[in-house]
């Protein structure tokens, strides 16, 4: 008797699992990312968890849109805060699933420390963020030898109705490799900055939207001209800006072409 | 006839899979590294590459150690370059399996570069680098709403006899997370040159040696007494140091704790 119940399962402590979903393509999903998106009763996601890994949530599961996007939020952060907590309560599975990595951006932190402080358990599952992902699948490398001894990653969005205030003076180094989250609606005013600052109009530079899907589109131009190139080429967001001496391997190291012999194995 | 021939497998250009490792942890694996390690002929590994990880490597599968690890390699890096080359036109299925992420150190845009100059597909398997797993691991959020609005993230190992030369000045920003990767060796002149250009000396730091693994260890300690506790905890690489205002979270979002519910769900 004692021994049956020894086995038995124990009753679970609320548990809430703050997971990042990567840059968009599933396969970019961590291995813990994908069990427990396929085991949870309740997943609570934003607008930027890509259609393709939205399709991995069981039908069975219960989704509750949190919409966090640039400049408009569908839920406002104090309301997902406290939903997170009651549906740990009901004693249900609950994902917490974000684009990206739930501590770079994207404000997992504060979920996390409404959760601690609410005495519900917690785990951070990481995901592949966007400037490792999206960067990778377009051919740039984020530090190379002789061109790139760090990285920097920032984000361009602010709220309505604010001013982007950045450290441009630090941003512009020509040894680092800048990247920008959510840079697309302030880029004219980045590009002009860092160049005001000292950075060279020369200096390669790129855009990447929708990173890893299907959907992935990406262009290269030099600085003082990616303003243009975006806005003439019509980039929405989701878009990565990346600015650096690396962008200009991306042409030898572009690999992600439909119909390569990499891709259809990747992906057949 | 011709209907059955093509159905046959074409025969498969000669291919090589740049795998990201990610920290350690094998279940922060991709999904798709993982089925590539597992499908995998050849495995070409560097020394950071966790032991828990290389058991997910088919007991078929020729494995060769590379050996990259800082102040000494077991290959240079021009014989790791030669190697994929070859082992590519063999026609067998080759990973080259690195820690982390392949474009972030670990010199993986050399490797691809030389592959794609010698006409040799192919691809680059983002993994979670250690700034985010490391850290998602100990607690420590990258960036955080009034504590730092970006990350940056450089290396400290230098080659022997060099001297770590970094832009200490743009470094010292209070607003930024400092993530320093094979930092230990010189994180007392890190820690120094940090200080005197500007950063608070109580400015919360941290270290976390082997992380995502059963091995993981953190220390926190104010910056002016990080080499000091490293040194008496007798702190080994692979370590990662942290420094900046989100370390003072860690606290309070420490998740990882033996026993608890949450590691046994993940981890059981």
């Amino acid at each position: 008797m004692t021994e049956e119940q020894s086995t038995e399962p124990q009753p679970q402590s609320p548990c809430v699992a703050l997971v990042g979903a990567g840059p968009g393509d599933p396969d970019l999903l961590t291995v813990k990312a994908l069990r427990l998106i396929q085991e949870a009763d309740v997943v609570v996601y934003d607008r930027l968890v890509s259609e393709e890994i939205m399709d991995l949530i069981p039908a069975g599961a219960t989704r509750i849109f949190a919409g966090k996007a640039a400049l408009h939020h569908h839920m406002k952060q104090d309301d997902i805060n406290e939903t997170l907590v009651n549906l740990a309560k009901s004693g249900r599975r609950v994902v917490r699933l974000k684009g990206g990595d739930p501590f770079i951006f994207g404000r997992g932190s504060e979920e996390a420390m409404y959760l601690a402080e609410h005495g519900i358990c917690f785990q951070i599952v990481p995901g592949i963020t966007a400037s490792a992902g999206c960067t990778a699948y377009a051919g740039i490398p984020l530090t190379h030898r002789g061109l790139a001894t760090g990285v920097r990653i920032v984000t361009g969005h602010v709220r309505e109705g604010e001013e982007l205030d950045l450290d441009w003076a630090g941003l512009a180094d020509p040894n680092t490799t800048l990247v920008i989250y959510m840079g697309l609606t302030n880029v004219e005013r980045i590009t002009r900055e860092l160049i005001a600052n000292g950075l060279s109009p020369e200096i390669p530079s790129a855009a990447v939207q929708s990173g890893t899907t299907p959907r992935q589109r990406s262009v290269t131009a030099p600085l003082s001209d990616l303003a243009a190139v975006l806005d003439k080429e019509q980039f929405k967001a989701p878009s990565l800006l990346v600015i650096g001496r690396v962008v200009a391997l991306a042409d030898t190291l572009a690999w992600k072409i439909p119909q390569s012999a990499c891709d259809i194995e990747a992906h057949g």
